[in-house]
């Protein structure tokens, strides 16, 4: 192929890609050049700006390391992560819905007893967690697996400061009856990590980076599909204007404020059977 | 906004956009959120490859540093680079062409005499090019900057190896005459770097790396717009599967073998006049 034009070039990359071997990867690859494409000719990109967008995914390349994920951040704000969310997480009517999976989530986190506390000296005021978990037909799932973490009274994950112990975040299984509990700090609303290229953007843009409160949680258990989700806590004034589009109604909660000072949220799940 | 679900995220992401106050920037980031969840959508792209495109880009990211740019190598492999360059460098009839600028060019290249060897000991059989530097109607452009760069005959740029030591790259200067030559060696295919995400694109799809042997030029010249391209020698089997899609037929010429097994070739290139 010599001569290519702005008219004809799309057809020459995709034509390149015919001898994909696997048919998902052709299918995602032709769809990827025809709308990167699209979107360069529907603006007219300009060199400069071809290069300013080289540059900015350079830095959101380099920021990223083992603790950082700007990458997720960008798909997030971008919305792109909910999109995919929404389009594989639809599930039967009564099942918890999903949400971003975030960039936080750690493997290997601490193991709990029911009723431990998880935040492991995290800053903030306490506060008991507990609910349970069921089937679409309202049956009990004992011994689910529940994965929690949050973000502590600063707005911070345990792996956002130097120290790489566990903070906030933990892995505990419901007892025989579908029940959990635990203790835990109360969830406050915070901004994304905003101090690299996604922050960066965002101000140009002028949209805030925060997030509404919320726990985070991941529930598996044989024979279900695995949860990814958030509880969020009602009341919070960036319910509707999540920086990472985030937010459903299903999922906000009550942290009720106890006597003692400390907080109580309740909160129940309900699970997908595992689709064939 | 809460209970967003893929027929409405697009627009409440977009509406969120809304205050930004460059109105170009509000255009490309409209566009792009459009474009790339139509991609989504399009693939019905699920949570697993969501992911494998998070760490293809984080690998891409981790590869590149002031020596490797594995984004513009991944924009020129998807055509993207090139669609751009077409898109912005239509010139009138008799101009010579644009074509990509690759991932190879540096700043800071020495400077050289007319009738230097650039290739500073680069491996390669000794080669002459010369031409002249012409506007539009034919008038001589005296004391052009001609950049020059190229690989060796191992199909490396001196940026790929250990050395930081510039070979077969250089700044010229056109005559008074607007003609230019210089010493250099014999242009070679060469495949592009292939040992990182990039090249496992190119494997997974079944595509072959290797770019025609070529002479990046750029060229610059008050008055003039600044022409970035390459010369393609004529006879290479890649002119038709170039991978980067960059070959154009006007950039083709002759590499002819002279007595003593020495190559020259000439190549005239003709400058648009700067638009207003």
């Amino acid at each position: 192929m010599r001569n290519l034009t702005q008219d004809n070039i799309t057809q020459a990359v995709i034509a390149r890609f015919a001898d994909t071997p696997d048919p998902r990867l052709k299918e995602i690859v032709t769809s990827l050049v025809q709308h990167l494409h699209a979107f360069a000719r529907d603006v007219k990109l300009t060199e400069a700006e071809w290069f300013q967008g080289i540059e900015f995914l350079t830095r959101v390349g380099h920021i990223t390391d083992d603790k950082r994920q700007e990458f997720i951040l960008l798909s997030d704000t971008l919305g792109l992560s909910m999109l995919t969310v929404a389009m594989n997480q639809e599930k039967p009517q009564g099942c918890t819905e999903a949400t971003v999976f975030g960039p936080f989530f750690v493997e290997n986190a601490p193991s709990f007893d029911l009723g431990d506390d998880v935040s492991n000296g995290a800053p903030g005021i306490p506060c008991l967690v507990r609910g349970a978990i069921r089937g679409i037909n309202g049956e009990p799932v004992p011994g689910a697996e529940i994965q929690v973490w949050q973000a502590d009274a600063q707005g911070k994950y345990d792996m956002q400061y130097e120290s790489h112990e566990h903070k906030a975040r933990g892995v505990l299984h419901a007892d025989g009856k579908g029940h959990y509990h635990f203790r835990s700090i109360l969830a406050e609303a915070y901004p994304i990590p905003d101090d690299g290229p996604v922050g960066d953007m965002l101000r140009a843009t002028k949209r805030h980076p925060w997030r509404p409160a919320h726990l985070h949680f991941m529930i598996t258990a044989p024979g279900y599909e695995r949860l990814i989700t958030h509880v969020f806590r009602n009341g919070d004034s960036y319910l509707d204007s999540d920086a990472v589009f985030g937010v459903r109604q299903s999922l906000i909660a009550d942290w009720v404020q106890q006597p003692d000072g400390n907080y109580l949220v309740e909160y129940d799940f309900v699970l997908n059977p595992e689709r064939a």
